[in-house]
């Protein structure tokens, strides 16, 4: 049994990680941090878990973490990953960090976006965790930057376009949609279900999302070309999901039937990404607490434009769950392990 | 008093309209007809009537509604109203169509998308009720097409960029959302509770949605020019509530200044938009129930786009309180009243 | 025009307050307080009053308040009103008070379940504002206490009952749901989206809510007797409503015929309670925004109880919506002046 | 690998026997059946399924599916339900139904609340699946009738009380509040997103629900005598749960510690029952997508009652879960075999 601790379990992700390990036959979870709620049964913080996860949350030691863990999930909020995370790659623990801290090849852009880059040297051996595009590297990680949950869900749609450059890519445009559990566990008045429900709203409009540098790096390495994008966020009124629609100008007479091939030439065998027959659109609902990415593509023939949609559980293949395939993935295990937890519909 | 009747009474728009016409001082609603539910008490079928409205609902006898109403909002499925209008306007009725059946200037064009028109001619005299365009012509009006919801909160959000020549009209992406209300009232198992719920979908993918033809129609005549878009549909969990979030490469140098003043001038004096502070973009929650247009702007200087972000209350200004502010502007009335309700919130 | 101040408009109750006034013919809006965002334009608290209510939020000095309006809503949390409503009253501007405050004649119920009481004199002159109870006292008023949601909902259900002796009073229980507004405005985790969201609780088990000394209070003035009673308020995932189901042991051999007509009679007349024919039963959907308390009955002869359901929206006829009925009556306005909005539906 | 089929797929019940049984290690799913979508296949139905389940749905042969599987759940309307189940029986087969139709040891019950029953004497043979009741009987059982989701969670949360005799059993009030899903995936207006979403209601009000004979059965069993019980089902909108508030008087000087101890001794060593701590009171989201029943027991000593209050997931504990679960303990599986899942939260 594989040692494992969760390291800041008191957000979505946390919780969501410790509901999919529950599951995992080859994990042991020995230790859970919370620096909200050390000392407190992590069941008094998250019920779900009562009778099954019997721990009490302890203070962020690293040194102690170390020693009670072979694998370390992150899951803590940007800057305070960095803190951390060195000394346990000093201590030889692998990692999965699911912050925004080891996502990025280049420190001088997480700078710009985000902050002073701690250990920027480190940034060199982290792995951008996206199975489908760099399986083999992760393979051999130690440290792994999980992507973000737009990111995720943007680039398996983009991809097959990218590779096979059958768009303009000047003309990408994300619209994404995002359930309220991607703006976190902290009490905010704009949060509360009076604000959020049977509402719909935009924000971070106007290119200003710290996920667009993400984004942006991705897409330019499948591109082999720098890719500048429009991306706008929105909230919608429901706990889980991520769909994005993304609109480019085909570069040439394509069809879609020429697109349905290379979508499913480019995923077949991929054990998450589900793409669906032409006419067939995803749904949040239909992947709400799986690890899948369901992607559908259209033809608009009017406009020349291609429209792909894709569908995630934002805290699930754009978080936990795809933490738990790198860790698969750099264990050795089955990539699927405790991952075939089918979506919950309704 | 207006003596009006409600034809098509057993749908969201429809009991809309009741609900608005409650409040109206110089109506009285004096004829309501229902094919499903004729002979029934309206109260019975939307138990929020009850004690106000007593009318049993009636079957829809064209003559015998103008015998007894002089205004008459038709809410019916398209193709049943251009089987009742003509009557109607033959015996000098006031007519508001919610229907797609009169907003379209070009016959062909409506049966390329809907079908054959039963009475094209009657398509040179009715004027497309979107107020904030073509107030002046709706006071003349004996029959107005009321306009789609879609196209409403698109056509307002784009009129002065527009009306001014500042983007590259090949660019234009819509992408909307829409409350569940907007598919009706009908009893589809993809409409129930447990299918909507907690989920985010796109329909109506790649230039298919009928909305399409009719939001080109407006946005040509407002550009001088023909004007070709990508519209996406998506459906929220949420009753009521449309929020389009347009996309279009800015034709010149523009500020974010320069367009917050452009919006701010060409809405000056309007009873029903709201342009939104430099940074604030709407929410559906906050027009809920309202017959207002909220419009945010902004400039992504990153990509030289303009993303402009309205927001309206699908069943109030998207139908049934444009309807009562066209009745208004036709009838001479303040073009405000009865429609001053505040949006519901939380 | 009647001059009116809204005491602590930052709360959902506060807006709620805005939201109706501003549809009230008889009324100008004059000063609007709030402590936490004195300062700034209430309508960039609550976007949905933009462009109708340009006022600044004032801080509470109670002098100055009363300066300028002659009538006073205070939507303030407990103890903050009776710091303030002294000076009004002393100064003699007429009060409906939202909070508990005024509710209690006796200040020793009062200070068990709250706290001590700062002017227990002023509550022999307080009236509690439940009209159908007691309209006339209401009329003379100078201070009212505004009843709160849960018991307006199970009060007006029960008051048949009670008056014409048909049940067993100490076989009372009220279990009562509310929506999530009920918990306010206030930013805890326990009422985020993502905790509220596709789930159902109860609170305050056994008998500690707040409310059953009100309750209590009200049951036993129309009993002519002390009655005590169980009650359970429970937590549904939505914006507004309360739905009270409450069961008693029925005194004599009463048919479900017998207890409709003692309904109806006894509600004959009120503008704002509607009893629904036998069989029926009310949804919190069918008063969401308005002023209604809809009532259902049936008796179970297999254990000889009555259950009543009784439902309103605890925004409106549980607080600001009362609260202007209150208005309207100690005025001397038609007491449905500004209350006709029908429930917003869907 | 044993064999199993899903006889009525196409509802909820059975896609949530799907998602539970595809985790399952020693199962495998030979036949799906469904009338109303033979031929198509079952991910067409249901998106979630697809990419695992690449099964047609068929028709209902009786003979064909007792060939194809050792093990049927059957997840038919009552009456679809005798109808083909002695058929299974006959062949050997074992059986977890679903419906009500083998959940009466009395068909004289059966035949008063539902119809004529097609094979009374099959009743004697089949055994009711509560586990937490009668494990023992059902490790045997050849055809095992599943319990109702009301039942289950009324059931449990009144056992302790009744095998210790510490309630007055003629003053139990059931009130029970249940998610959406429970009222099936039929193509009615009144289940349409628009009519449920942020309202609340009580249905079947009066002693007429048909889970109220099936509950008493098991109440009197527990009792030692016959009890007779006042139930009211409600309508919340959410997907999934149930959450059912129980009263009675207390036949002693019972603490809340007392009773504390009593459900925690009952409960002992039970895989899926957990009992909270004093004070705690559970919600129908700790148990989404989960097999357990959550309890929390409260005394109100100023009524001498006790309130219980008990949440499951309705597709979960009150369907497919306690059916998987029943399976386990007839086929000799560890109990929990394929039922770990924690809820799904947020």
């Amino acid at each position: 049994m594989l040692k494992v601790a969760v390291v800041g379990a008191s957000g979505y992700t946390g919780v969501e990680l410790l509901r999919i390990l529950h599951c995992h036959p080859e994990v042991a979870v020995t230790c859970i941090t919370s620096e909200q709620s050390a000392g407190k049964p992590v069941a008094d913080i998250f019920p779900t878990l009562r009778g099954r996860y019997g721990q009490i949350l302890e203070n962020l030691e690293p040194v102690r973490v170390a020693e009670k863990a072979d694998f370390i999930f992150t899951a803590l909020p940007h800057k305070a990953a960095m803190e951390v995370v060195p000394t346990f790659v000093k201590l030889g623990r692998r990692v999965v960090d699911l912050s925004a801290d080891y996502r990025f090849s280049d420190a001088s852009v997480y700078e710009r976006w985000y902050e002073p880059h701690m250990n920027p040297e480190l940034l060199s051996r982290a792995v951008y965790g996206l199975p489908e595009v760099r399986r083999a590297k992760i393979k051999g990680a130690k440290l792994v930057g999980n992507p973000g949950c737009y990111p995720t869900s943007i680039t398996l749609g983009l991809m097959p376009l990218l590779k096979q450059k059958m768009i303009d890519t000047t003309t990408i445009i994300a619209d994404s949609k995002s359930g309220v559990s991607g703006a976190g566990r902290g009490a905010k008045v704009e949060n509360l279900y009076c604000e959020v429900n049977d509402g719909f709203s935009a924000y971070g409009v106007g290119g200003v999302h710290r996920h667009i540098p993400e984004i942006e790096q991705e897409l330019s390495l499948l591109a082999g070309e720098a890719v500048t994008i429009s991306f706008t966020p929105h909230l919608v009124p429901m706990d889980r999901g991520i769909l994005s629609t993304v609109y480019a100008r085909l570069a040439g007479n394509t069809t879609a039937a020429d697109l349905a091939k290379i979508f499913a030439d480019v995923y077949e065998g991929e054990p998450f990404v589900r793409v669906l027959p032409a006419g067939s659109f995803p749904s949040t609902a239909h992947v709400r607490g799986s690890n899948f990415c369901d992607i559908g593509v259209a033809v608009d023939s009017r406009t020349g434009r291609v429209i792909v949609v894709s569908a995630i559980d934002n805290l699930v293949k754009g978080a936990a769950g795809q933490a738990v395939q790198n860790m698969n993935i750099m264990c050795g295990f089955p990539e699927n392990l405790g991952l075939e937890g089918l979506a919950l519909f309704p």
